[in-house]
């Protein structure tokens, strides 16, 4: 059994990502740390998970090398915890914003905070198994995606350097949001409304165009769902456009082995990824404009953080990518 | 024209009532008042109602005699207000739970406050149109009631007198909880589930005992809906239960003239009384039991506040009790 | 390994019927069968699943002896499978409504149908294990109860024969009313809303009546949540009510050792056991009306329905009572 | 007064219309047909508009010269009624598609039937008052825009000319799907999740193009909303990009003069549009990549289909725009 530290564990990814650890066959809880909710049981503040353990605050002396830790802060707030616990020979899985960005330069220009540990940053690995499942496998640290992209890059990848005027449209439940009550969350503000928000500056975007190694213009959604995100992706195919039947292949080919990505010949909705770790990626081409129409869909908790952390911990633990997650 | 002030207009029923007021033909916006909010544009703050207005601090010296208001602060804050303007010379409708209670006794035992105008509270005429049409017509001070007092007891009220063991379980939109944001009103709380709250101690409770002349149990139930209230009423007969078509007779006399409330044969949904003024009751009769069975629905902002204190401004003003409602 | 031929499965809780024994540890899918979708794959039926199979006609000749089935069938139309499966051999769980009244003149009353085994109506076991444990674990035929009973019953069982006056106000999640398109299950009839149907005639008044020993009120009403269902139960107690911390007890004791009932303090809400086969019941006591409230809720589909039919088939094949089910 | 026939008022666009009609100071109702609803009260079907009238079935006989119509058939159906309509001398807002394409043989392609009037086809008038006010005003047949192509062309008309390799990426609640219930509108499909539908074969695709001078990709999804539309275009300009100044500016002088339609700073949500015939523009500058990112908003009933039909027959009748829409 290897312990695993769940970091931040009273928001929406936290509690979930500990519910994974806490069932998983290989898996054991070690510390559930919290901030403002110390001492409160978790079965109080996520009752839907049945955990039965206590909020307690981080102590950095009680973790211990050879240790895995999952560290679910907001960003700016991630990273030192972090550099503490690799430090002490902790392999980490950084579910916040804080290495996802290779350029220590995005962080004050879309985080706002200069990055305490560069050398940390030119180290971690993007935790997209799909991509980077060898070098997950021995990474010290493991930046685990945003949701967004998770959705958007799992529609364009297959395609990636064979596209380009990369548009985004993405909707996303609520929980997203966070767990944090605001006026924008409110149910009255969210049922019944769909609404953009963050355009042009929403943090993900650099993270899409790194790894798509071109621009994207990403446009989010908030939509009257609970869990969800849906990305519509658009694109130009800068060469001939493929056929249905080769376009489908290439994304076929491209997810072979891959066991939580799902390619789906119509449109995908929310229901089939909710509450699990699966996504679903539906390509199409039209010929007309020459153009790639992608759509990728997953749980924004599950393999848009927790459930994806858990696939990496895996990973770097030399377990079967799927256990505990299926 | 008459001028009205909506003293405390940040939030969804003040906001909607000012909206009304705003669009009435013989009524005009007098002061529109917030506190955290004053200085805001009122479109800024609820835009569904294009109102051109700002919203100001309220100014005890901009009112005059002859003026009518009404007022829509939290309980406990709106009766040193009322009693204010009241003391002006102008004629208020009290939004607030802070004159619907006839004993001062009940404030600091429901309230939590001790009632700084008994002799005002005696003055106060408890605004439901349907049983009070005349009095509200030449008060200085209407109660406007509580939506669940007022769902419930148009239910109940025909049949005030010939029931016991009363039994209320009412189902309200998230609106009613107020625009505050918190907890139990974020969408991902609220959304997928129906829960009660408040259960043994909610404030409606000794209102509508106080309008039935007898004890109910009253459990409010918070349901996933923006505005609609429910209740759905239970009750023994102390003599013979009625028939089906004495019962709906019963109902039909009782409302007759009554222009917003519908005496309907299924059990009404939300959709036909929602950004309206209408209550629809359906009282139903189970001859095994001796029981009745009445629903009765409204829109919690519209006859279950804002609509309804309009339709007191209008008897108040002697206006048609419609004016400005339909 | 155990044969589980799941008859009906292509509506909503067939499929998830399925989807829990083809989890199962120890049991296996047998015949998966549907009638008008017999030839498409369960994944295009219900894709959340994953379930590799073929839904199939019924087949009786291809069920053995020894086997376990269970029936998803609308009422009147499961009885004459469930008949000839028992007279083959196989044990069965009626997930229908067709072995649940005992009386047999209760059928044409209440389900419109002449019942044509008296006989297995009379052997079959209510197959609630928190009352029924013993006796469901040798039966042939177990009723699976139906979503309002097993939420109503739930959060008053511990009271029975103590309460009288029983009024049960219960709200459904919209897949209780099953996959078939119409009017009253239109997104837009459903959503914003809430309303009472079949008003003192819901069939499943009978079954309450018949468990608990009493007449009951009972009200069913249709809320916008896809998966959930909430019973709010009233009663008077016939001597002195106990106190909160007796009447507590009393749940506490009763339930002790049934591992899908958790007693809970404060009014549940559904998310706690969408998804899953737990019960919540919080019981809470009105001292001065001598009243009981309750409240229980559930998973329609799962304790509901597929969750506890497992529950059953766990306890019929000497399995422990959770397995396949946490 | 005017007579004004609603053809087709049992659907949800239909209904609408009837109680805009009905409501309006210089219209008054004549015929409100239906086809299988006939004989039904309008109450009956719709009941929120209080619309006191009987369904009939359309009587060509009882129109006369100088009245007018709003034919609410579905597509293929409407032409027929518009023809005869106009040939007794009836001014027709045509709400179905049959009269919105120019071109004869975009109807067999798109909408699988050959139009019987190409000549009508040849006059009729697009009803999108904020590019055609004029020719509405004298026209006999208005062909009442899509509900898409609404949100879509008043988020990029202002741009005509300047802009190329436009997508839409579109949100429609479910009351655009119409009234007749199916899989796809169960309450259960919908809720809690987005999908796409229809990609590359909405019919509303050429009438968008139509109208822009220019090919667009269109993708419609369905979220889980009653009424509203949001359309998120993005496209490229072809020359230098406008500051965001200039742009909104540009935005705000196109739609001086028109009342309907307000253009805001931040990306609208779908309340402040809901149950109006407003619409709701935002226009935003991405000088990094050269696009244009605009949003438009709308009632699908509304400015979608009833309250702009009831534009267009104020300006066709010589009423002022917003009669009976305020």
């Amino acid at each position: 059994m290897t312990t695993v530290h769940v970091i931040g564990a009273a928001g929406y990814a936290g509690a979930q990502l500990a519910a994974l650890v806490d069932a998983h066959p290989h898996f054991t809880l070690g510390q559930v740390t919290a901030r403002a909710d110390a001492g409160k049981r978790i079965a109080d503040v996520a009752p839907e998970y049945r955990i039965d353990a206590v909020l307690q605050e981080f102590d950095l002396d009680g973790v211990a090398a050879g240790d895995f830790a999952a560290v679910c802060y907001p960003h700016a707030e991630a990273a030192a915890v972090v550099s503490e616990l690799v430090d002490r020979g902790v392999r980490v899985v950084d579910v916040s914003a804080d290495h996802r960005l290779t350029d220590p330069a995005a962080y004050p220009q879309w985080y706002g905070f200069e990055h305490p540990r560069p050398d940390l940053l030119a180290e971690a690995v993007y935790g997209l198994p799909e991509i980077n499942r060898q070098a997950i496998g021995s990474a010290r640290i493991v930046a685990n995606p945003g949701c967004y992209p998770t959705a958007s890059l799992l529609a364009l990848l297959p395609m990636k350097g064979r596209i380009t005027d990369i548009v985004i449209d993405a909707k996303s439940g609520v929980s997203g949001a966070g767990k944090t009550p605001s006026p924008d969350v409110h149910y009255c503000s969210v049922a019944d409304s769909v609404r953009a928000y963050k355009v042009l500056n929403h943090r993900h975007t650099p993270e899409i165009a790194q790894q798509m190694g071109a621009d994207a213009v990403f446009t989010p959604h908030l939509v009257p769902v609970d869990r969800g995100l849906l990305a519509s992706a658009y694109a130009r195919f800068t060469g001939d456009a493929p056929t249905q039947a080769e376009l489908t292949k290439a994304y076929v080919d491209f997810y072979d082995g891959h066991p939580f990505v799902e390619v789906v010949e119509s449109p995908p909705g929310m229901h089939a990824v909710q509450h699990n770790n699966f996504a679903q990626v539906c390509p199409m081409v039209d010929q007309a404009s020459g153009r790639l129409i992608a759509f990728g869909v997953i749980d924004n908790l599950m393999k848009g953080a927790a459930g994806q952390a858990v696939q990496n911990l895996n990973l770097m633990a030399g377990r079967p990518e799927t256990e505990g997650l299926l």
